[in-house]
């Protein structure tokens, strides 16, 4: 797939990709993986992204073009400080990636069943999954162009349609919200040309994933950096048409 | 529409229905309805029930059968007292009605934009919308039976295919999330024989949509007695083959 207005964009050198959830797993791969196929900056967010040794070192290698931003999802302060300094420095964001989410946590393992939701939990999962790439939009949405795209991490088990085995009431139902954010997003984007999309990355070999691998056929545990590659891939292939839409790594549109 | 488990139910001396947000609007409409179609008990739950003028007048018409309990959805030790005094009193509940619910108060409006949205308002919305009917869930599971219904106001705007006009953020993904977790109770009601739906009860003249009448046609705006009416035909027609779904005040399926 290519031809979308993002591929030609991000063969620019002023281009900027922003990634949060940057320093593990989906999105580092991600933001490694977009400064190989960009020539222009990847600004890779988290909370703590200097404490991050692969960050580091990916600095190393591309001193001039990637920029660790921290930034924290649940302090609303942070995001305002992340689109001012993006405001400072890019006159354009092109790529906007949420990909900073939480599963499970410590103790805290998702709910095989109603009588294991804690309300706490749910409502930290919701800012976390849902109201955190909301947060991130509004933060950069005046940057956003003709041809830019926000795409968030969503997942298959976020669809409401496609929800056969229950459980895992949390995330589930926080990357449903997510979904819905995506589809009002695309709406409010439409007149500035630019693009909102929800993506469903399969299950990736990561921490997020670790504990629940053992039921996932090896050729269905995806390493981050081929996630990272289909995942851009279909970024880069998006169309106008496309907004709106939920895509999985291999560019099938999932249901609602 | 008729002939449905619950049907069969309300007509018997010992049957119970709970209510949530039943002091008034769609909550105290579906109550009297219950008091008027059911021969058994109609429990009203709502943070003061007793402060409510006409919840106190059908306790007058009803004295035996209506029960005022107080409940607060945002405290999960009242949805525990609720569970306890519930356990007490019955041995089981045949409908769970979740209709407590924000859209605005005081200052705050839906947002008619991303700009508008705020964090905490965001959060606050979904404990309301989408966690209480869970915790509600949670606490009446133990008593649900073959053929007891729980059947959540979600509403026509919380549907993802069906968004085409953006806007009302807030409502909007809280309402996504409750259709998912009517999915997931769906599945986990399986084995009792239980059934889980989600309901679109139409725009109804209350204090909820007060504020954005003014652009709905006069034969669409429901009476909260219409609107009771109808939601009580959809969910007494129900059958297991339903569970699961998202139902219009006319019996019409809405997708996600």
């Amino acid at each position: 797939m290519a031809g979308g207005a993002l591929s030609a964009r991000l063969g620019c050198a002023d281009s900027c990709a922003v990634v949060t959830g940057a320093s593990r797993g989906i999105g580092l791969a991600l933001t490694a993986e977009l400064l190989r196929r960009s020539r222009g900056t990847v600004v890779a967010a988290s909370r703590q992204p200097h404490l991050s040794a692969p960050l580091r070192e990916l600095s190393e290698d591309f001193p001039s073009r990637l920029s660790l931003l921290p930034c924290d999802v649940l302090r609303p302060a942070s995001l305002e400080a992340m689109a001012a300094r993006l405001a400072a420095s890019h006159a354009r964001v092109d790529l906007v990636l949420n990909v900073a989410g939480v599963l499970h946590d410590g103790g805290r393992v998702p709910e095989k069943s109603l009588a294991a939701v804690d309300a706490e939990w749910m409502a930290h999962v919701y800012r976390v999954n849902a109201v955190g790439p909301v947060l991130v939009a509004q933060a950069t949405q005046p940057l956003l162009r003709p041809g830019s795209v926000v795409a968030s991490v969503s997942a298959r088990v976020g669809s409401i349609g496609d929800n056969h085995l229950g459980g895992w009431w949390s995330y589930r139902m926080s990357k449903a919200a997510l979904n819905m954010a995506t589809r009002n997003l695309a709406i409010e984007l439409k007149r500035s040309g630019a693009i909102a999309v929800s993506l469903h990355p399969g299950t990736t070999d990561t921490d997020l994933s670790k504990p629940f691998q053992r039921n996932v056929r090896p050729e269905k545990l995806f390493t981050p950096e081929f996630t990272a590659r289909s995942l851009l891939d279909v970024l880069e292939g998006l169309t106008l048409e496309d907004t709106g839409g939920f895509f999985a790594y291999n560019g099938e549109r999932i249901e609602w």
